[in-house]
């Protein structure tokens, strides 16, 4: 039986994202089974960007939605963002080495298969519904994130 | 022999309590054993209401103590909170989804059983005793977290 | 067989930091294997302090270089750092205590022989070489990661 490692995404940083979805796409090329839990900030990671529309949505959630980032791309540094000044550094960096971005990381999970899933109540609280989110990206319950991180070899809150 | 989550809760911020305490109630109500091991900022949920004295605190203390949150209600959002507005926000829309509070999770968890450790060490850098904290919170050190995570299939970092 | 705990360390944070090195040194006195795997901002915890030169970088690795902490001490806390005055406190309150300090603990760790591994991919895009690093840090990939966290009965993201 495959080994497997579970992901639950809570932040919304750029470079954490990049460490969440590195390590996603690296077990996966080591045929473990992954599955990543996209809770709170973490669900900005996963935003549908072709469906960015307010409708029925609360006043708040209309604030809260035009506030928030609009991808993985458009995420903040968790640490010397400085006004965006330290993520555009580090993405010139990114550049020079030829790594990777986030977006290329997340297309990856998609293509490799990995599960990705939304965490119900963030979704609620935030005001997400299934067409605000990536295509492949099922809604499920905490419950549901507790039996695939018992299954689990690897658990990791990022 | 039930299955067994343990949480380290480090993070002294409102959704992270959020995040973590929920799992720890869910994990609970699925007939699973936790614990939550509560250390440096994680020590802010679990401040004793009734016990807010200064007594027998050195100077540092005294002023740290006057400067952090007071309880699981008062700590602020790890991201957006834009000096409290971001986060009355947040609990606008969760009052809007009947969603419960951080408080109604710490009560679930102390009703279901929940385990609740403080770390040792924490509390005396930050000086606080056993009557500062939860009644139902015992102090214990880092070799007994370690002891409690070798015994669990769930662990987690919040 | 020995129990075994493996520690990504992604945060720069004064108080992460301390947490996750005092978790490695308990858990080895308890006899169990500990691996330290530093990844993005957790690479400021292992800094060579004999070797902060400029040369061979790129003109954005060199401003980045001169703007980060130039070690484990000179970390800011996660929260209430206030420009350093939170810390100051924190490191006082730790003083009285006679606590020890990260720098403590982290050579208690090298001298324990905890296995310390510095990410591959951060120290491409940080512009970090081996000598860049401490003596006793090893540059290993995400899936030499994955192989080490694999073999851990407690796997933690700090």
């Amino acid at each position: 039986m495959n080994k497997k490692m579970n992901i639950l995404m809570f932040s919304g940083d750029y470079d954490k994202a990049l460490a969440g979805l590195i390590l996603a796409n690296t077990a996966k090329e080591m045929d473990m089974d992954v599955t990543i839990f996209f809770a709170f900030w973490g669900l900005l990671l996963v935003r549908n960007p072709n469906n960015m529309s307010e409708e029925d949505k609360t006043s708040y959630e209309k604030i809260f939605t035009s506030m928030i980032p609009k991808g993985v791309e458009d995420l903040p540094l968790s640490k010397m963002n400085f006004a965006g000044i330290g993520k555009k550094m580090l993405k010139e960096m990114m550049e020079d080495k030829d790594a990777p971005t986030p977006t290329d990381f997340l297309q990856g999970a998609i293509n490799k298969g990995i599960k990705m899933q939304a965490c119900k109540l963030s979704c609620e609280i935030m005001g997400f519904k299934k067409e605000d989110l990536l295509d492949n990206v099922e809604i499920v319950t905490a419950k549901d994130y507790l039996k695939d991180a018992l299954k689990s070899n690897i658990q990791l809150f990022i």
